[in-house]
């Protein structure tokens, strides 16, 4: 039967180890006590969606959605049909999920018994068939939260306070939580005389002046048909100096807006001021040049970023008319979704992680000249004590036993030790490998003298 | 925009709203717990694989994998090549995950910092395109203990153990673990006078019997050309009286056998005699007839059934030669899967959830007369309490804010009332729903006043 089949996880994708596992587990589950602090409550979706819910909604991303190929009767009809006419929409009706707003929507359009205020945290793993780099994966997970029925600015302020507060909890200390409007940066482009019919044209160039800068932009710009005049009136409005205060820059761009600017900048006013109270309040910054890219936005935008990655670590914005492209009810939602892999990448660079992590066994059992029976028979009695124990599963030498406790994959910091006097006397031999320690002790006393240490 | 997309997931698969979750979590963290207690370690593999790991596993279950559709490039060459030699096996190399038992045998090829021994629990999704039944979803989490590494009976004993242990803490009493040997089925199937040519189709017309009864095996045996004659002395060995001992069918098997199956039945003679001392014990029942459908069994397996349910709600069995298909090396193992969704069916049909399985928000803070941002920055100070505090977003009139509280999908049990009197004095008045009980205590005491109760 052997052949050479590859053993490694799919491109863009990856196994998780026990180590990686507690650690991802670590994080999540911070993630997941404040999210409740915050009032919002658990949702889980298919990974799967019929391709009609993600179409439309992610511009040109959506070539990078995961198809599921049709199967059986379906399959056979449409290869013995027209060869002309066989394309993806053709031979695939489901795909994966692209994020986890998406999904969200259509449930709030699907479930009329859902509180008129859902706020709803997901931790979920998404599919995109994008390029490989550092934090970036083709299966990796978001946690989001998200508040929908509401147009108040407290929605904002609630999700925004909730990630800085993860992101605090877990150790950063010097993220950047970028504010902007899409209504602001629309007002920015009229203000700068460029055409309404170039904005879109405009946001794109304009999401990209971190990674191509100021000159990047502007040729980007002239070669979409907007003159250098207007792209250095654009940068002029929207570059700003990184130590200029919110209170300065809103005061800067106040006289450059129209009425609707107007009020997109009195919003910003008032989130800033919000913010205030909670976590996000020292880490919100004011930039008016942020964009990002999902057509879905239609007010506050949100991106949260370290010095570390060239990439942001969270995103989110209200997007109001999402859930109204499904045809039903208009419901107004703001969320923001924490990049989980990468804020892995960022804490194992940095050493965040609490030394002790282990999921794994506190005790290996090791036995000799009793029955593999009598063996079974004491590691019940210890879990039945909740120590966690990994028994050996086979005679074997002693020492090659208690040596295969410091196998890194098993880690066990205990050994325990049952001979044929340990078993008649009910006793066992502990032994503490690091220290070395060891005593012979009541079986039934084994939790009390582990937990000791 | 708006379009006649539906809303509700694809066919066989299923959103879980935060009450579903909440039963879930439930369930997963107490298999959580008695796995690591056992000293599994969890590992977690990608949702996709590559399709030539998966093929060849699952005998002609194969057809209800998941297929992904080649993307961009791919996809064109193959499109705008033969127009004939279209098929599945052109249109994609990847699918999604089918068990988590191959996904494991190949983690377990691919890695060889793994200790020799690894005993891992994983607790993910699996997608297949079956036809959904009740507790059969297309999409479904197992929740799979596995031993690589041993051939010794302590690892068929712990995966059994594990298994049960986790039952009878979630209050099933009355469930039953059938035992079988797959060496032992081979010898009674020669006992019976069957040529060793037809043992693959005996094997799956014997795996009916509980379902097509006695008639319809020696039906189906003849019609593929097992004579009455041997499919009657099959039935004879195998169809056992249900109220017969383990001694007794082991006794009385026994006579019949050749070395190969006496050498099946020494083992589970063992096997039964180490679970003894395990929670499996009293349950363990030896059923000769017992089959398991996929081919990959080599040794004992196992099967756990409740009468509520026509289907199993945990399998498994010993499967040495599975990791060696990958070309490398034999490692011997044993698994056990415990079906997730189908425990749930019956959990929420018997009633065994705890009444308590809250995980939303404990007090609505309403708010009235004050500013927003007094309103969040009350919630933020009970937030850093530890209330998980949902904050009521948008003014309103009291009455209305309170009542929000009882919507089904929100559940506070505690109200949070700040008016101008309490802010100015740093109180709140807390109210109790169920009770009406309502006092205003120092906003510093308000953990202590919710916890009270």
């Amino acid at each position: 039967m052997a052949n050479k089949v590859s053993t490694k996880p799919p491109s863009g994708m990856r196994d998780f180890l026990p180590t990686d596992l507690a650690r991802r587990r670590y994080v999540i589950e911070r993630v997941r006590e404040v999210y409740e602090r915050y009032g919002f409550v658990p949702l889980e979706t298919p990974c799967i969606e019929n391709l009609d819910v993600l179409t439309g909604k992610y511009g040109e991303d959506e070539k990078l959605i995961y198809r599921i190929l049709h199967r059986g009767e379906t399959l056979q009809r449409v290869l013995t049909g027209d060869a002309s006419a066989l394309d993806a929409d053709a031979l695939s009706d489901q795909a994966l999920r692209y994020d986890l707003t998406v999904p969200l929507a259509r449930v709030v359009a699907q479930y009329g018994e859902l509180p008129k205020y859902f706020k709803r945290y997901q931790i979920q793993p998404v599919w995109r068939a994008d390029r490989p780099g550092k934090g970036r994966f083709r299966e990796f997970y978001q946690c989001d939260v998200d508040i929908t029925g509401t147009e108040s600015l407290l929605a904002e302020a609630e999700v925004c306070a909730a990630a800085c507060e993860v992101l605090g909890g877990l150790g950063f200390g010097d993220y950047v939580l970028g504010v902007n409007h899409r209504e602001l940066l629309r007002a920015l482009i009229r203000a700068a005389g460029i055409d309404p019919s170039h904005e879109g044209t405009a946001l794109v160039a304009v999401d990209k002046l971190d990674k191509i800068g100021r000159d990047g932009v502007l040729d980007e710009l002239e070669q979409r048909g907007i003159s250098r005049t207007c792209g250095e009136a654009l940068l002029g409005l929207l570059d700003r100096d990184p130590a200029e205060s919110n209170a300065d820059t809103l005061a800067s761009l106040r006289p450059r807006l129209d009425a609707a600017g107007g009020k997109a900048l009195d919003d910003l006013t008032e989130l800033l001021a919000l913010l205030e109270s909670t976590a996000a309040g020292p880490r919100a910054k004011l930039r008016p040049q942020l964009a990002r890219g999902l057509s879905y936005y239609t007010g506050p935008i949100f991106e949260i970023s370290v010095v570390d990655l060239g990439s942001s670590i969270a995103g989110g914005g209200r997007y109001d008319g999402l859930v109204g492209m499904f045809g039903k009810q208009q419901v107004p939602a703001v969320g923001l979704s924490l990049g989980l892999e990468r804020i892995l990448v960022v804490m194992a660079e940095r050493g965040m992680y609490p030394a002790e992590l282990a999921c794994g066994p506190q005790l290996l059992l090791c036995w000799h000249k009793v029955s593999d029976t009598a063996a079974l028979a004491t590691a019940q009695k210890l879990r039945a004590q909740g120590i966690r124990v990994e028994l050996f599963p086979e005679p074997a030498k002693l020492a090659k036993q208690i040596q295969y406790a410091t196998h890194p994959g098993v880690a066990a910091p205990w050994v325990g030790i049952l001979g044929e006097e340990e078993l008649a006397a009910e006793q066992i031999t502990l032994k503490h490998l690091e220290s070395g320690d060891q005593s012979t002790v009541a079986l039934t006393e084994a939790s009390t003298h582990v937990r000791s240490r």
